[in-house]
């Protein structure tokens, strides 16, 4: 079973969006064992879309297409989905209602445009869109015959089909997630492939790709056919992908990855892709501990990724993101002399930072960012890029300079100020030490 | 002229990364008057890539592709872009001078596997990497005869061309901005489209967008053919973006926005696409005010947005990301008996903490936040996405309550509590009052 995803939108195009959807979608459909195949984005055009729904079916047997389902006139998705499917729009009544309640509180919402969304093409299946007004619509394509027609008519096997999304991601991911899933699963129990898509990923630290690959190069080399490694860097992580399409077991995985472990081991942060700050989180719960934070060039960032997850509350009390040096005095208690001796992008600076938050919000555990995120505010023995960062714990703080690059862009460098915050507090919390 | 883009990369397909390079691609190729027709996201596979540059090539004249230019194993792009291209790899001197050079100081990374990356097709041009180890290659591909040759032996209007980039997001928008675009402008200057292709957008909060399109319909209507509008709503903002591919006039496309203006008056925040704390940046700027942050439910999210951008010390000067309500009281100020009566998410606290962090900060300005993000943690009373949010002003302090959807995922609740936050931060300094 291969799927292809179609995005529609103008905006994707001139690149006022950035498409979310589609690597969403992705993760889900190989959770379920469904392969995708391509992704394509196509602008609001009539002939562009028919274009790419041909295209895809030629490769596909499933098309998943998210946008174009507003009421406003330039989404005409419906519309073309009509025409290639030889059908035509009519009211339905369920979702009518539907729409109805969902905008009781809002009449005016309930106007003549959106009362064209309760037209829907009479032979789609018509799921439920909980949280919107745009239904979500299930077409069936009959295989080698040139005629399209309603779902009943044809057995499963014999048929290809298009589910047609929101684009909007909260309305496309609780259609995926309620609906699209559940139907995709039962749809696709015949033709599944015998074995699972398995995908098993290591995060590493403080190593470059190559110097890595080459470490590993014997294992690499030995992989079976059915197995394919990647590489995948970003904000100074490597994650390292072990694949298999339904040709490897679990077992063998697993027994390459046993066989991999012991040559990484000096830079393994977790053998699975979790966000740094859900494997900072995990552990800080499981011990009862808390932190806290203190920011200057990563200014709000560092408390976002540790909040990001319901829950957090338990484990993170907050921060100050102390972008003035006053801040740095006031609240954080920072000496006026350790700013007028050693300056705000400093060792003496950022434990003081550090230390002070941890006392102020009494935690366990704080860390602390000081740096030169740029373009501007470097110098010769500062440049752009330079970060501090200090990590106060029960046993002590302890600090350490990155020096980011500078060719770097701010918020390239904000990102990796982060990322190493969060490794080294994970690291600390698991051996007392950097 | 007309472009299109191919991402290659199996972790865009299996949803481990999310494609930003093509959006930001997209809006550097519109500013400069190319269109951008497609863009496909491939896996590192032969057969496919091969496929998606013939079909890309049926469609456009330029092809830009990202991604599969690292020295391992899984990246094959410059492999199969020689088999297409019909050439094969030579050794480049000035590529190896300036990975040398890049990797002075890390001699562990001048491995065997990086010496790969000085090797280059020998029939394509080769415009520098400033900040990586990857080439990026064009090659040019004639038209109607099936033979691929070097780049001089063609007249520019004679040929179609291949840009192959780094995936690596930085490294591609360096690439882009220090030598694609210059070259683009170059060979497309005769291929230009005779108007240029023009983009104004407008900022709308506060209406929906089915109402806002029944309310300026007989201007849409009467709009010439030459125009066209698009709706894009995103986190409570509606983007209402008006365009045209070459055959419009600026002074025509003006007219339409200058009849358009009354009829959004009461929505329009801004007559150009900018991110909202750009557009509260540069008044608080322009009036040398400065600004501070007091969160709850954003969490650091609203303190990232007002630093995002360089320059913001000048009139940014922090945050209180007071997650725990210990941390409202003792760093803020908000009294023990508020928190008791109200609780964290009301309108008695919310004012105290921007009133507290205002004082605290010594800022004109002062926002705050405290809100139910859920997916847990909501009442009958104040159920999942109920927000407070307060504005402390020197004219003294506003709050008002949301309510952002129970329906809403965590992160789009915090992500319209901050859009909400800054439209009326932004909109007290404009006259006064929400």
């Amino acid at each position: 079973m291969r799927a292809e995803i179609i995005t529609i939108g103008d905006e994707l195009l001139i690149g006022q969006v950035v498409d979310t959807n589609s690597a969403w979608m992705a993760e889900r459909l190989n959770e379920a064992g469904i392969e995708l195949y391509q992704i394509t984005s196509v602008h609001d055009d009539r002939a562009h879309i028919l274009k790419a729904l041909d295209e895809a079916f030629s490769r596909a047997d499933i098309v998943l297409t998210t946008g174009g389902l507003g009421p406003t006139k330039d989404d005409i998705t419906k519309h073309v989905m009509c025409e290639y499917f030889g059908t035509t729009l009519v009211e339905d009544s369920r979702v009518r209602e539907h729409i109805h309640e969902l905008y009781k509180e809002r009449p005016d919402v309930l106007n003549r445009l959106t009362a064209t969304q309760w037209l829907v093409p009479e032979s789609a299946t018509i799921l439920p869109n909980r949280v919107g007004s745009a239904p979500i619509m299930v077409f069936e394509r009959c295989l080698g015959v040139q005629e399209f027609r309603s779902l009943g008519e044809f057995k499963i096997h014999n048929s290809k089909f298009l589910i047609a999304m929101p684009g909007v991601p909260y309305e496309m991911k609780i259609a995926m997630m309620e609906q699209v899933m559940p139907y995709l699963q039962l749809k696709t129990e015949k033709g599944k492939r015998k074995g699972e898509i398995i995908h098993r990923t290591m995060m590493l630290y403080g190593i470059a790709e190559s110097t890595l690959a080459l470490q590993i190069e014997a294992w690499e080399n030995a992989l079976p056919q059915s197995m394919h490694l990647a590489y995948l860097p970003k904000d100074g992580i490597i994650r390292l992908r072990l694949s298999s399409y339904g040709e490897a077991t679990q077992e063998e995985i697993e027994q390459q990855i046993a066989n991999l472990k012991p040559l990484i081991a000096d830079y393994l942060i977790a053998t699975e892709d979790l966000p740094l700050e859900t494997l900072l989180g995990n552990q800080l719960k499981a011990r009862h501990q808390t932190i806290a934070t203190a920011e200057s060039c990563t200014g709000g960032r560092l408390a976002a990724a540790l909040n990001a997850q319901s829950g957090a509350s338990a484990y993170y009390m907050g921060s100050v993101v102390a972008y003035d040096n006053r801040i740095k005095e006031q609240v954080l208690g920072v000496k006026h002399s350790t700013l007028g001796k050693y300056g705000a992008v400093s060792e003496q600076t950022v434990r003081e930072m550090a230390e002070g938050v941890r006392a102020l919000m009494n935690t366990d555990y704080a860390i602390a960012t000081s740096g030169i995120a740029g373009p501007t505010g470097g110098t010769p023995e500062k440049p752009v890029g330079t970060v501090w960062i200090a990590w106060a714990t029960p046993d002590g703080t302890v600090a350490e300079r990155f020096q980011f690059g500078v060719a770097r862009e701010r918020e390239q460098i904000t990102q990796r100020a982060v990322t190493a915050a969060l490794v080294t507090a994970f690291r600390l919390m698991g051996n007392g030490r950097p």
